[in-house]
């Protein structure tokens, strides 16, 4: 869609390091004097935290898995309109974390509700556009989900329970990545997100390095 | 989708009257003894009010029409597995205040997003649901307004102005519904919205009665 800045994806599973990674990468984008634009999905737009309310509202647990779809899509359509294509126009390292493959990993594939949709979607909200390079996080499922787990009984001092059922689920949204990796190997790079932090950062800022010597990224 | 049961919507321009025909053909549907579920697009589930919240929210203006396209069919695919199906399983006749067909006249044609992306969301958050009968109340587009400014006028006290742009808009919308008359003559029935409230009420009930007396409806 636009020839200006530069389009970067985190993706990955529960307790990659996501998160932290999408803040360290921010900040040394901005040390290193590029002019950065972060999303998060759902919820990068004023709109979009509407939308993210209604999908992470506790108390909505009779949200069907097509709306829910539909929902990850509106807020999705809105950051693109709004936020994503105007930044890339002005020529700034957009950086989201999580995108379209995300849809595609958690809904599409674990949930079973199949590429197709995952495509028709994609052509509506985001208009042909796609990320130039999408850093995916990976981390073995059990490894994951013990770090999430961690995180959370130390945010709210619950214990959170695991059983099979979501087990099966994080094991195909990982095979689900995986798919995308081996697909489009120069737009989807893995990222392995089990050594410490700082290593973590450096693997990511090795392989965007090139990207953005070649766009044309304002700085 | 479903043997049983009959899935009727009303749809129609503004200030056709539309809501005052809901609330009339519940309330004989009920007289006459038939078990009657009623939906409202936007909003017809819990989590629909959620969504038509944001749809209707005054200081949400930056919108975009894909973002706004999602959401209006989030809330039907809500409804449609919350709501319709399991009326339309239990018998019920299923009323519902506007449905694919408002997203057909007023996304698809009036702003100009295209039919086939109202079919690929159709498909996703329907799964095939079409109504069986679809009574769409025909009104002059400039009566119409006027109806409906003197409707906002009274509630609010607020005098609405009308300009070129929305009469074009909303002759769109009316050309669409002609075209989807003529389209499909058996499901999509003309009901005259120009006479008095009994008139209409009673058109809508002559329309609809073969229907009731084919269908297997609970009465």
């Amino acid at each position: 869609m636009t020839e200006r800045g530069l389009f970067v994806t985190l993706e990955g599973g529960e307790g990659c390091g996501k998160s932290t990674q999408m803040r360290l990468l921010m900040e040394r984008l901005r040390r290193e004097g590029y002019t950065v634009t972060g999303n998060v999905e759902p919820g990068g737009t004023r709109i979009g935290k509407q939308i993210r309310a209604i999908l992470l509202g506790a108390e909505n647990l009779e949200l069907s898995s097509p709306a829910e779809l539909l929902l990850f899509f509106a807020s999705r359509a809105q950051a693109v309109e709004q936020l994503i294509h105007p930044a890339l126009e002005a020529g700034h390292v957009v950086v989201s974390d999580r995108f379209t493959d995300s849809s595609f990993a958690y809904q599409g594939v674990a949930r079973g509700l199949g590429e197709p949709w995952i495509r028709d979607l994609e052509a509506i909200a985001c208009g042909g556009l796609k990320p130039a390079l999408t850093l995916c996080l990976d981390i073995d499922v059990e490894a994951g989900l013990a770090r999430a787990r961690a995180r959370n009984l130390e945010s709210t001092g619950k214990e959170t329970r695991l059983d099979d059922e979501s087990l099966a689920f994080h094991r195909k949204v990982r095979e689900a990545y995986h798919l995308l990796m081996a697909r489009e190997p120069e737009r989807v790079r893995r990222i392995d997100a089990a050594p410490g932090i700082e290593t973590v950062a450096q693997e990511i800022w090795n392989q965007l390095m090139p990207f953005l010597d070649a766009g044309s990224v304002l700085r």
